[in-house]
Parts: C-alpha cells; sequence; structure tokens
C-alpha cells in the first residue's frame, strides 16, 4: 500500500454525533484514512432511509477535547451523507462507513435502520460504503468491532464492490478471543415483536408508544442473526434494487388488463 | 365472487389524510370492499421507512362530510399501518393499499418513498399490499389510478402473490383512453438531481435545503420509468429482502478475517 494516498473515509451513524460508537470507530480510522464525521444532532433511531425534504437542514460544528470533532446536522443519516457529499465535504469521500450502532441491524430491521440506510444513500451516490453495527444495546466494548471495521476498509479498497452494492456488518458483542470468524451471510427474518402500550397523558389524552423485542431465536442458517448467535462477525451483502425478479412472471399471469 | 365476504381493505398514504389522491381512492375502493382509512395528521414525503420510537403517537379522528372518515396519525405512514392494525382496527384488513400518491415512485426514488414503505410494512406483518401513484406532481385526475386499484384489489384476491411480495403501482398521469396498457417492470435507476440550497435566515444564521428534479430522460427499457413514458400502467413486485444474493460469493472471495 506504499504510495498509495491515503483514504479519505466520512464517518456517520444515527445513534447521533455524541455516541460512543462513532468515536470508537473515528479512533480507528484515523489510524489508516483521513476521516471527516457528519452526523445527526440528536438520536435518529428507526429513520428507515428518510430525507428531510419539508425542513431547511442546519449544521453546527461540534468539538471534542478542544478539537474539532465533526459537524452536526439537524437531519437524518441518509441527510448527513447527502448533504456531506453534495456541500460541506472539500473532497468526495473514497469510503463512507456507518456506526458503530449500538445494537444488532439484522433481519427484517434492517429496513427501518437509519444507520444503515446511511451507508445506502453514499452507494446511491456512486461512494463504497458499508454499515456496522455491535450486537447490544448496553455494551460499551466498541474496540473490536472498530479494528473489523479499518480492517475492512482496507479490504474495500484492495477488493471494491460492485456498484450498487454495499455490506451491512454485524459484530457479536463478545471480547476478540471468543469471536469465531467471519460469515457471509443473507439478510434473516429476525423482528421485533411488537406492540403499543397505550398511555394518558397529564391532560387525559390517550397516546400509544411503540415497545417491543428482538425476537430471533429462531434464526435460519445463513442469516445475519444465526451468525451473530454463533459468535461470528456477520456481513451481508446488501443493494437497493428492491425488485422481486422471481415474482415478475407470476404477475405478468395475472394479466393486469388497463 | 358470488358468496365471498366483502374484503376489509386499509387504505393509507404519505401524503397525508386529507390528501385528495386519498379521498379518490376510498370512493372507487368502497365499492368493492369495507374501508378503513388509517393515515399521516401531515404530509410525510421522503420519509422511507421510518417507524417513530423515539416519540408516542397520537391518534384522531377525522370527519369529511358530516361523517367519520378516518383516523389521523401523528406518525409516519408505516407506524400508520403498523399501529392500524395492532391496535385500531378491530379486525385485521385483507389488503393494505397506499397511495394514491401525487407524483411517481419510481427507481432509486423507491427507498425514499413512505407510500411504498406502508405497503412494505403490511407485507412484513403477512397482509397483501399494494402502492400506488399518479405520475404527476399537479394533476389532480385520480379518477382512472383509484379505478385501476379497485381492479387490482380484486385481481390480488384472485391470485395472491407470496409472502413478502408487494406491488408498487405508477400511473400515468394522461386521460384513460391514452393509456396503452398495463406493463410489469423492475425498479428502474430514474433518480433526483440533487443540490442544496444554501439561505440564510432572518437571524443571520445559514441553513440548506434540498432541492430537486426526477432526472428520468434514459430510462431503460423494462423499468417502471420507461413504462410511464410510454404510457403504460407500471407494475413493479419488490421485497424487503436486500440480500444482494449474486455478489454474496464475491465477498466470501475478500477472505475477511476475524
Amino acid at each position: 500500500m506504499k504510495n498509495t494516498p491515503r483514504m479519505k473515509i466520512l464517518l456517520t451513524n444515527d445513534d447521533g454525533i455524541h455516541a460512543p460508537g462513532l468515536y470508537a470507530l473515528s479512533l480507528e480510522i484515523k489510524k489508516i484514512g483521513d476521516v471527516s464525521i457528519v452526523a445527526p444532532a440528536v438520536e435518529r433511531s428507526a429513520v428507515g432511509h428518510a430525507i428531510t425534504v419539508v425542513d431547511p437542514l442546519r449544521v453546527t460544528e461540534v468539538r471534542r477535547d478542544g478539537e474539532i470533532y465533526g459537524l452536526a446536522v439537524s437531519g437524518t443519516p441518509a441527510d448527513c451523507v447527502k448533504i456531506a457529499i453534495k456541500t460541506l465535504l472539500p473532497k468526495r469521500p473514497d469510503l463512507v462507513i456507518s456506526g458503530i450502532n449500538q445494537g444488532p441491524n439484522t433481519g427484517i430491521n434492517v429496513i427501518y435502520s437509519g444507520t444503515v440506510s446511511a451507508a445506502t444513500e453514499a452507494t446511491m451516490l456512486g461512494i463504497p460504503a458499508f454499515a456496522i453495527s455491535l450486537d447490544s444495546f448496553k455494551s460499551a466494548e466498541f474496540a473490536y468491532a472498530a479494528e473489523f471495521a479499518a480492517k475492512l476498509a482496507l479490504k474495500m479498497r484492495e477488493a471494491p464492490l460492485p456498484a450498487g452494492v454495499l455490506l451491512n456488518v454485524n459484530v457479536p458483542a463478545i471480547p476478540k478471543e471468543k469471536i469465531r470468524g467471519v460469515q457471509v451471510t443473507r439478510q434473516g427474518i429476525a423482528r421485533f415483536t411488537e406492540e403499543f402500550h397505550e398511555r394518558v397523558d397529564p391532560r387525559g389524552r390517550t397516546y400509544w408508544w411503540l415497545g417491543g423485542e428482538l425476537e430471533d431465536g429462531k434464526a435460519e442458517e445463513g442469516t445475519d442473526s444465526a451468525a451473530l448467535h454463533e459468535g461470528m462477525v456477520s456481513v451481508t451483502p446488501i443493494h437497493y434494487d428492491m425488485t422481486a425478479y422471481e415474482d415478475m412472471d407470476l404477475v405478468a399471469r395475472m394479466r393486469l388488463a388497463k
């Protein structure tokens, strides 16, 4: 890798610019590239691939230990990537990394993920990208996941993915020495068992709050969730073409008429 | 179809409960089924597959011409479908229709679409669904699209789609007699050419506003956009499994190590 210029790497997330997962990621990625951080000003979990069109975006410089750490954007993760690349960064980044998310982004829930959507947005803008999440809503042990992210960043420069494809990485929240390897997986069908909690506010009006638990007990082999259960890092190639190609004939046979 | 009970059909959208496209849809669908409407209280364009987890949801009854028209939810289109099915509706619907959206949902932009995500959410909850959009940001001529939606609803009862698959329908904004037919399409690569407009607010602070135009001039044959250009109704089967199966081997060959 001598003589190769350092990669310009944009970091973002959906837990917000002050999240410890993003900070841990930045420490490792700085060792291998020039890092810019553009992330949501506040937590933006479960925003899916939202972009802000109805409201304006504001951008604020954030400092950490007396130095400029990054830019906080009053929008979603996808907004951050879009405005960073189109407007805020002086040069186009070579890679976008989104994370490290607190909690897994696996199964059906990937579609709700702001973390993944930031990486998808980068891919849509023609920039290689991956999302990385730690399989725990509690553990603050991001060090191994950050180390893996740095290795993956270098690998992706060596062996670029086809246009339109990104990686969704999930890392078990166990000590590095217990991690059993890396598995290329497919998106599983883990989902939250959700229920709405009905409550009454101080003024006597009803409101509902979505609660739920990740239900991935019966993860099928080969899926993202199953890999995590087995102590493996899960790497899923994903793309934003949602066409169900295998069902096009079936729909044609419906003989829909004008 | 004699002796078949009337379908229970839930309608939603992302333009908000007061949108004319939703009203036009409701008039046609009432002819073939029992309609419930649960839709966002305000416009929720470009929210992607967002769900509201950080804030509570509120629900308000909306009347039209002195009668109950539907329920307005203080959330996203996906929230509406989730809370309707889990909490608000007395019975599980047989079908969910999202639309009629003002403006196309084609190409790359499908991933940003609140309209499509509402239908996707229904599919994730095991209920057949489709999204329907009118290819114009101005025309209020929703009548033909509504008529097509009603026909499609009946067809989908006759010939159910596989689990996990939904339809994304786009209708040209031309008179019915000029429509040339129905084409089963794939998601194209039409996208918005976007730019951020930098402005200064009355207090002297900078803000950015996302603007853009749909750029689908070079639509490839077989895609959603191309069908619309040719005066055809576009019907794209889509699914929420984002795995890029054809690239799994390639990622395996990257030999990612722990």
